[in-house]
């Protein structure tokens, strides 16, 4: 009798305590690759939950993976495993890795600079390069690898589910992973430097990688007007005059405004418009924004 | 023992008497917005059962998204929690509100008239404002506030999983809401008047507002053809004679049809064709539509 | 005491075994209709794991939905439940069916074709037609059916949750479904024919549905080039040379390769770019493909 109660107790906690596994590629969702993970995953553990942080990363790039992991990896709690595959080097000679954070987030990549970002704001704690003869779907063996269902996927649900242990990922590889280098925001000679990641895309709002603590130099007050300059390399693109606002509901309806936006860095939009696609504004490391006081 | 097994019990019974969290917004899903809101409801209880209304409505459109939820309220079961934020006034001094309705469906939203729709088809029984002080997500006090993530959701998921009752909310409105005024459909001398509150997008067939207890005041018989305008503002944009059809099978392909949709009302489409697309008809509260027999 | 504890028992080991629910329509996900449906699926278990395939099968389009159905299932367990609804006739005499197959799959869909590929590669168990009038989303009889609703995720829901056992879905049909006629892929005067049933559309790669059991027998060796020809019905679109490559990196960016996708099948792409929109190529039951050696 104690041995059922002590059982059932065992398996409702574990329930309870299920950490999840969220999944982030450029497949789209419109043919069936995503879904061959999921059944993958759910075929692993029938009770883990599985979300999607997206799978319309623009194809091939690495750096819109990166910035949407820093985005909403905060937001899941310790345990949560993340999948993202966003590989342009699949079939080459890049390694693919689990990063476990100082947060105890894990996140199942390619080791092409994905976790170039979240590895900066939620720490390293170890890195391992998945043995992918030992987490492999069975059966996978014998053609010709989706790493993305055969081995991320697989090896993320087993490890979201306990199924293995951390040190069975495969060896270590101490703290080591690939970082795409990218300049910071700064400030310099009373002018603030920054660059535009990605756009807040259902709106078309603008955003920088200027955080908080970088604009507070700038010593700008709400309602005052700032010299913004966009370029693309060194052609100026767009230049005007914006206020820095408590809110959209500061400014007119069709107006520009500068704001700080959800994750604490400088944005500019116009209100209840489109301020990307009236300036022709995009994204990219190409992208460099510059605000200065009048 | 007989505490465990009780205890068991009781955890067995919450899990399968989980409610819902259904999320509906006008982010999209290619950034990280939705992803993050998801990670504050999976943290606040890792069994909730998280579901997507959609999040592809149109930037800003309160009227689409109060569609939406009239459109789908009604088939999830009593408890649902479902979270909407589609909010072009943000940052004004619009109210966070919750809705409960007579049949025990929970609406958290910006109070803007999201809720028009859904509040006359299932009853008012009580209107709380969130008390954003007690409902915030921890730690997210310090930043600019992202409401659908720090409020709306923590909020959804919280009363959802049972870990705030009904009155910590906060306070209680009555039954007071910001309602959108719109022309209800109606016949009048003959003739049937209505509008096109949205498309069915997947099929560019035509939904009006007017349900088949109005429709029933024609008089009209199956196959009997009907004289259809339709208008933008005063200009005519359609006019064409459309047989009343029990189902697309009736109509050869390519052709018009007049039917009683999904959800009672009066829609039209081509047959295996796109009617809107074929027209130029849109959507929203300037299109008009009259149908009258020959 | 026991009994609570078998009792438990049984409910924590059901909540472990549930079956998935898989839903694949043409529907989108912009509108409300996935959503209800998911919200009757909800009601009929709220612990049931309910899962999209995809909703962005283009419109009517039967042999697309066939695909991903084809392209996925393998990867769910024995057990798993798909609906399918891409249902061009829908109100015309099609029946309305569950497969079994033998490898204990379900697959609630219209009888129009869309089980063709799944059935030859899971095999046949049985064909129930679905009783409609047993197995009818309650209040839903009086109004204009929604099938995807009414019927098919409401009979889906109740299969994979064991409300209802497979005999109650209805009559048996034996093992008589609709397929749709295609041809085959095949080796001929030494050259491969076959044709292109759908894109990889995310990167614009040409998938083929030439196995590599036909493939072999062309003999090609890696970094050999092949003659490819590509045919809208009897218009040549493209012709080229295109090495054989065992995977992306074995050719510079932006050149073209031959290679074997994750389904073993013959497929086509530019590395780092987009083959079908820089050559024109679409997929269907019109697009054409023969390769040759030099």
């Amino acid at each position: 009798m104690k041995f059922f109660s002590y059982l059932m107790l065992f398996f409702t906690v574990s329930l309870l305590a299920q950490n999840a596994l969220v999944l982030q590629t450029d497949f789209g969702t419109q043919d069936g690759a995503v879904a061959a993970m999921k059944g993958v995953a759910f075929g692993v553990d029938r009770t883990l939950p599985i979300f999607d942080l997206t799978h319309d990363i623009t194809a091939f790039e690495i750096w819109e993976a990166a910035y949407r992991l820093w985005q909403t990896a905060p937001y899941w709690p310790a345990g949560t495993v993340f999948v993202s595959v966003v590989d342009p080097g699949v079939g080459t000679e890049r390694k693919s890795i689990v990063l476990l954070t100082k947060t105890g987030h894990y996140i199942v990549t390619p080791d092409n600079g994905t976790v170039t970002l979240v590895s900066e704001v939620l720490g390293i704690q170890e890195v391992r390069e998945i043995d992918e003869k030992a987490n492999r779907l069975p059966g996978s063996e014998t053609s010709h690898t989706f790493h993305g269902r055969d081995i991320y996927v697989y090896t993320g649900a087993r490890l979201a589910s306990g199924k293995i242990s951390w040190s069975e990922v495969g060896p270590s590889l101490g703290q080591s992973i690939y970082k795409i280098p990218y300049t910071k925001a700064e400030y310099r000679e009373k002018a603030l430097y920054g660059t535009i990641p990605v756009l807040d895309s259902a709106y078309g709002n603008i955003w920088t990688n200027i955080p908080l603590s970088v604009f507070e130099k700038l010593e700008a007050r709400h309602g005052e007007l700032l010299e913004i300059s966009i370029y693309q390399k060194d052609k100026i693109i767009y230049q005007g005059k914006i206020p820095y606002a408590r809110s959209f509901g500061d400014v007119p309806v069709g107006q520009p405004l500068l704001y700080l936006n959800s994750l604490w860095q400088v944005a500019i939009a116009l209100n209840m418009d489109n301020f990307a696609k009236r300036h022709h504004i995009h994204c990219g490391s190409e992208w460099h924004i510059q605000i200065r006081k009048q």
